[in-house]
């Protein structure tokens, strides 16, 4: 394994594969790499001749100064657990070479597609997103690209984005990983506190009974939006951002639920904002 | 010569050129040719393996409805002269194919950059450029792509776009090509009453006047400006959109004339809006 910093270096390199035929895989991170991560990595792996992750702190995507300086890292473990992994390369660009003094080029998704959900309460999130991955993309070129679903909204526009500009590359969703007891794994968890993180419980828990409902035969997305914040708001240092129930592809807003749907949410436990969601294919 | 207008059909085609290790030089076009297209497809081909030229009228760059109707098109000449020129590959898409219902994802450039000159009268002209060069890059995916120097700004524009999104493309700005008489070529000059393509001549002629008062060694942009404002508005069916004396790669204002120096305009000769500039070099 090797880990590059310098983008043209990357660019050589992974050219002479290209045009080698090797098919390459890639996982996009802002590192602190937890199970997450390596299940992505791990299908990275098996599914292509070479894989390359990234390791990048995007600024472009945080909405708040402090969420960016206090986002955790830890390279040293990151690019062993990599390294254990089969990754063939590791890009670590430096944030100046990314974005230069002159930079001013940004790409965005327009639509409900971006402004709801997370969208609504971090103005820019995912312009920063959509232009980091683009630049990432032509960086690395990858075949097949490999996102967490546990950030649907993420997938969702990345999907969005790479068939309206004509990308050559494919993107894979994959599950989301909890811990044992139910929590979306993310590298903001260690921001919680002890009791806190068992508070933040309550957000998959209560995914999962609204799934149960559902499959009880409740249709009223309203009362599955009303159940789970009803229970979330039984929790003194939960503060809700957003719950919904959106159609799973554009993220619109359904009253009724049936089809490919996903319900969402957004809470902040004390200081860390949590997201999770769940998908339910309802015939 | 093939002509191909299905996305997918010209990406297998030139992926196995591209994999082939064959240099793809690229022509963008909004067809309508003339002899300023010519010289950007005769140094395509002279460069590269195979030559790639496009013809797709792009509505998203147009601010105006009318504009986009009374753009003039001639297919037919338009591919009997590529095929002399010795183009490998005409790409023809349809609007719709381009632009499906859901589109939603544009590329967007910041600043001054696209702010000034034509994009302070032209709302959001440049990010349709822009949008559908990143398209069609992705789908050619050219080593080189030629742009006329005519549309000054488009070629910073596109210039700057490259770098930001690291686009595995070099840009080769051409020449301006004019008439005899010193008029720039331009699709719209058809669009020129007899009386108003004898006006017109104004536009080339002042800036040739002022790049001669430059080179005698006038040093202050207010004076340059100032000479070629009132010169044109001597005519009466001429009205100024923008008479600008900037820095070549930046497009910012300068008031002292030293450095490579863009003086560009954009001038309603009736009802077609012509644009012209030259570029001089003052050390």
């Amino acid at each position: 394994m090797k880990t590059i910093s310098k983008i043209d270096e990357l660019k050589v390199v992974l050219r002479e594969k290209k045009y080698n035929k090797e098919q390459i895989g890639f996982v996009p991170t802002m590192g602190f790499l937890h199970e997450g991560h390596a299940s992505l990595v791990r299908r990275a792996v098996k599914e292509n001749d070479i894989t390359v992750v990234s390791i990048f702190v995007n600024p472009t995507q945080f909405d708040s100064k402090e969420d960016l300086e206090t986002y955790p890292s830890d390279l040293k473990k990151d690019i062993e657990l990599l390294r254990a992994l089969g990754v063939n390369y590791v890009f670590t660009p430096d944030k100046k070479e990314m974005y230069s003094k002159m930079f001013s080029t940004f790409v965005d998704i327009e639509g409900d597609i971006t402004k709801k959900l997370c969208g609504a309460s971090r103005e820019g999130h995912f312009k920063g997103v959509a232009t980091v991955v683009t630049k990432l993309f032509n960086i690395v070129l990858p075949d097949k690209a490999y996102f967490g679903q546990k950030d649907a909204q993420q997938v969702a526009v990345i999907s969005r984005m790479v068939k309206d500009l004509n990308m050559d590359v494919e993107i894979i969703p994959c599950p989301i990983v909890r811990e044992k007891d139910g929590l979306a794994l993310s590298s903001r968890n260690v921001l919680l506190k002890e009791s806190e993180r068992i508070d933040a419980l309550i957000l998959s828990k209560s995914l999962f009974e609204a799934k149960e409902l559902i499959e009880s035969g409740e249709k009223d997305s309203k009362i599955i939006k009303k159940y789970i914040v009803d229970k979330i708001n039984t929790l003194e240092y939960a503060n809700i951002d957003y719950v919904d129930v959106v159609n799973a592809s554009t993220l619109e807003d359904i009253s009724l639920i049936e089809g490919e749907v996903l319900i969402a949410l957004a809470v902040y436990i004390g200081k860390p904002r949590l997201i999770d969601n769940i998908r339910i294919s309802v015939i």
